[in-house]
Order: C-alpha cells, then structure tokens, then sequence
C-alpha cells in the first residue's frame, strides 16, 4: 500500500516526518488504518500504522493480533502491555519534528497520548490531505465496492417474496442482512434501516417494531460490508397495489435521481448536482419535502468525508464514489427514497448498484 | 434520564458547568450521548447532548433525526446547517467557563470545535467520571443486557444443527445474525466470530472463508445488540468424536471459568479474578496460552471501560457487567474460549448469559 502512503504525503505538502494512524476502542477506529495497511479481517484495537515520506510504514499491534498482522509485507511490532505499547509508539516517532494526525478519526484521548509521548513534536492536521487521497479510489478499491454493490443489489430483489402483511419490519432486516452474509458481506455496512408505513418519512429511522400492512411504502436502506469497504443501497416497494400519490412520489425521485445523475462528470461543482435534484423536487408540490443532502463519499466509511450536498462547493474527480438518493418525506403519510452508489468515470458516471430502479408493487 | 447526568456530575466533583457528549461520524460516537437521551434508536452523528449540574439537559440534532427525537422528554433544538448547528452549540455553552468532555469517544476534531466555540472556556477530561458512572448499571441497562443475553444465549442452542461438515464460516456467521435479529437484535453488536480448526486460535479472527470440517473446533464469538445496549456471548463446539486434547483443552478452560467466577463479589480487586483464572491454566501444560485478559465490562460499547486483567486494580461493585472469557489457544492446532457474561450482585455474581457450558460434540 505504498501508493496509498504516497499519496497522502504528496496532498500533504513538504515538511511532515511522520503520519499516525492510531486506532481507539472499537468501533472508534481511524479506518485509514485499514487503507493504509489493507488488512481485510481482524479488529486492531489501540493499534497504529506509522507512515513515513519515503513511503515505509511500520505497523504496532497487539499480540491479539499476531495471526491477523502475520499477512502483513511491512514491519509489525507486536506489544503486550500498555507500557511496551508507549514504548513502541515512542520509537516509532524518534527523530520526529512534524508528525500528522486525522482528528475526525483520532479521540482526543489518543491526540492527548500522542503529545505525551512526544512533548516537543508538533501535531499538524493532515485531515484533508487524507480524505482527499481516500475519496478518489483505486482500482482495487473500486472492485472492492463493485463487489459490495453487487451484493446488495441482489439483496434488493430476493427480499420482494419475503414482503408480506403481517411481518415485522425487524424480521425484514434480519432476512436483508442474512442475504448480504450469504453472499460474502462481513458485515451490514450500518444498521439496516426496514421502514413501513408512515415510518419511511423517517429519514434515519431504526425502530423496526412495526408489523408491515397492505398499501405501506416498505423502505430498506441497507449495505454491505465487504472486505471493510462498504455500499449502501435505498429501494422503496409499495406491499399491494399503489395509491396514486404513492406512485407520483416515487416517479418524482425517480426523475430527481436521473436529473441528478446526468449532472456527474470530473470537473462538475458537486453542489450542483444536489441543486439539479433539489430544484427538481421543488417545482412539484412536493416542496421542501426532500430534507437532506443528495449523496455521500462511500468507501471504508458509509460517511466517507466528502457529500453531495447544496453547500458542496468541490469539484467531481474520476474514481470518486458516491451515493445519489433524493427522496420525498411527508410526516404521517410515509417516505420514497431511491438510492445507488456511482463511481465517478472519465464521461460521466458509472452506477454500481443495478439493483431495479421501477416503481415496483408487491 | 436526569440521575444518570446527576451521577456524572457527582462523579466530577465540583465546579463543571456544563458537560457534553459530542458524536462524530457513525460509528465515531460518544455512546455516553446515548446513556444520557435513553435513545434506542436513531443515528445522531453530529450531534451533541449538553448536561447541566441540576441535571438538566439539552439535545442538539438535525432535521435527519427530529422524528426520532421526537420521544425526548427534554429540550430538543434542531439544526438545519453547519452554521445553525454552530450557533446552537455555542448558546448551549454560554456563560460556562469549565465544560467537561470524554477524550476516549470524542474526536480529536470535535474538541477543536470547542475549542473554537468557546476559546475562553477550559475544557476538562471528565472521562473518568463517565466511566464510573456507565460501569455500575442501573436496574433498567440490567434488564436491557438480560435481554440480549437471552438472544445471544438461544442462539448458541439454536446454531447448533447448522454445523455440519462443509458449510463455510460465513455462512455459519450469517446464521448466528439471522437467528439473534429474528429475537429482536437491532444488529450483531460487533462481527460475529466463527472460527473453525486452527483459526480458533486466532483470538479476533473475522476471515471467515474456511470450510468447516470434521473434527474441528468451531468457536463461535458473538453479541446481539437491543436496544442499543450488548451481550458477548462465545462458545466452542468440536465437530463430530473429539480428541482426547481438545477435551481435555475444553475442560481446563471451563474450569478456568469457574474458578474466576466464584471469585467475583462487590470489594474484591479485578485484578484478582484475571489472576484466578490465569493461575490456573498456567499450572497446566498450556501455560502462556492464555494470552489475554479474563474480560471486560459491556454495556452500551462492547469495551466500555474497564477490565479484569492483570493489572486491573479497581475494586468490583455491585451492578457492574463483566465478560468472563478466558481460553487457551495453541497456533496452528486450534483454541477453546468459553465466555459470559455476569452481573455483580450483592453476594457475588450472577451469568446473564445462560447457554450450556457443557463440552458438546456435535
């Protein structure tokens, strides 16, 4: 993962001798841990990967992680107690003048370690040297999330027979997420979202106690972890045959996610493809109903540092992937989200969730 | 929720005029923010829950959440932008000058907000206070934990028919999903461990692309997560007749287990139990393969604080929750680790955990 060193390097300008990327307690990891090293399995709590401008890193971890790290082609440290752990860190950073950190995935207790262990050394934010390089994935980080995608499209699909009146929406999740495993996700990439009813108007809603009910908008928002890089999928079925508002709703996201979606190409202000879907939406009755940004970065992270949002003021690259997923909400009535992860090409965009996007009675 | 903000505050000493509980992005959350709301649903990244010394408090979330937060029982302002977000922040902090915050699930980034916010204010590490007030549960995160215990516990059984020569690890993971979903789990409250033959003896093994095969240890290591609170749950199974070894492997371990627990009660040192455990399968030939602590404390986190291990000198309270796990594993061949968990009560402990310790050949 040496390209991946360098990159963050180069985004980061001259002067830094070193960048820490130092794990907490799980689930509170720096998951440029994970880029950094490309370690698929294992749970490297309170471990780090020093990385350094010739492109070395040198990894220290816990002797819980022995076997995991076995497969790493870089120098592993392993400690055994906390003391040997600071030890370790310390000469990891000898010599250090200028070291880089990544607060929004460091915890302050392990910044306040850093500058214990290394008093005299300045601690430079190097957060947008790295997101930059984490936003714009490579090859392989693309077929990683193909592979994710793939999954969870599907997903989508084989969980239409098990939609039926009287089932719980928690159980609708379980079967999503059993589906995902079946095919390989390590994990669901977040908490599976099975919304019905009037519940779908809940944007992030996780409740899941409801029994679903003929005519109900059903809602899954659900992902797959996949070698730790993640999709995130949105479908919105209606159980039985549609209300004409239910599918008016649905055919209006449908035509703000293609609107959207025609926006991107490298070069494109990313705020303008949320306005295209935004504006869209708007010019119906269904005003001010679409309450959230367009789209998010996905990778490691479901939130991957960078959105689609109105106030997005970047610039579209190649390689970049990201969620598109207008939707209308009305409180008390329910909700229609339509969601794809699209990397970003040379022309234009490339979907890699295929999953049916028609407006789809059950 | 206001006696568990009272008993932070007590905890804290005097002189803090405001203590917050700050979320990053998913999963880099302050699960304090949830202890406090009593929240069981919902995602609230970027969202911040201030507690005041007469135990009043104050949640600012986005539009994203307004119909989760709904349920609160306490001012809730709701912010629409970065900006509003900001703002609203800040007129929670005003007039304090010593504002507490929790280093260990706080981003680095986070506190450098408030620290832009309110650059006058002193900012203190209260995590210590945090810690000790989530450690010892009250009746109603009892009961919680009881509940996913008995998931987690139902689930051992009910894998059971499921291993059977030739099914792949994943597939045995997913199953062990499924199954705690379908009881209510919100999700699996970390990856579920299935490990088979020697992977047994990789302590956080999550690879999970072996085939099972006959003879083999299978190790399953899992939690349900309900209503955002967990259990830790594993059990190690063998395949078909078991080897004299792995019996007598098993064995120990149980043994080991009991020995620890019948050291627990309120006033004894963590530290001792560890050692109970540790001493005992040291005296055996498998000394040094006992390579980590005997357990930790779970609640809202998997890892919520502290630990027994060896060098846990804090003294057991009633009402604390511990995982007891210890194992012995042996690179190459295999590994056996036995794990519940317990509540301490007045007269010593009781397992919420309930799934058959027994060695059980399938």
């Amino acid at each position: 993962m040496k390209s991946r060193v360098g990159k963050i390097f180069r985004n980061a300008g001259k002067g830094i001798d070193c960048i820490v990327f130092l794990n907490g307690t799980e689930p509170l990891h720096d998951m440029t841990f994970f880029y950094i090293t490309g370690f698929t399995s294992g749970l490297f709590e309170g471990s780090a990967v020093f990385t350094y401008p010739d492109k070395s890193l040198r990894l220290v971890t816990s002797l819980l992680e022995q076997e995991s790290a076995r497969r790493a082609d870089f120098p592993v440290r392993i400690f055994k107690s906390i003391q040997e752990r600071e030890k370790m860190f310390k000469s990891s950073l000898r010599g250090c003048r200028k070291i880089g950190v990544n607060p929004p995935e460091l915890t302050y207790r392990n910044y306040l370690l850093l500058k214990k262990l290394v008093p005299k050394a300045e601690l430079i934010d190097v957060s947008e040297a790295v997101m930059k390089a984490r936003v714009v994935k490579d090859r392989k980080e693309i077929a990683t999330i193909r592979r994710a995608c793939k999954i969870s499209s599907e997903v989508a699909k084989e969980i239409i027979p098990y939609i039926a009146a009287g089932v719980k929406e928690y159980e609708l999740a379980a079967r999503i997420n059993f589906l995902m495993q079946k095919k390989g996700a390590s994990e669901p990439a977040f908490e599976t979202i099975p919304a019905s009813g009037p519940n779908s108007a809940e944007a992030h809603y996780t409740a899941a106690d409801r029994t679903v009910q003929k005519g109900d908008f059903v809602l899954f928002d659900f992902g797959a972890r996949y070698k730790k890089y993640v999709s995130d999928l949105t479908r919105t079925y209606v159980l039985g045959k549609a209300k004409k508002k239910q599918k008016e709703m649905y055919e209006i996201v449908l035509k703000a996610q293609r609107t959207a979606m025609r926006r991107i190409r490298p070069g494109v202000k990313a705020s303008t493809v949320h306005n295209a879907a935004a504006r869209m939406i708007d010019k119906t009755k269904y005003r001010g109903k679409f309450t959230h940004g367009l789209g998010h970065s996905i990778g490691l992270s479901v939130h991957d540092g960078m959105g689609l949002g109105p106030f997005s003021d970047f610039k579209l690259e190649k390689g970049m992937v990201f969620t598109v997923e207008p939707g209308i909400y009305v409180r008390g009535y329910g909700g229609v989200r339509i969601e794809d992860d699209i990397v970003v090409t040379k022309g234009g965009c490339e979907s890699l969730t295929t999953a049916d996007r028609n407006f789809i009675e059950i």
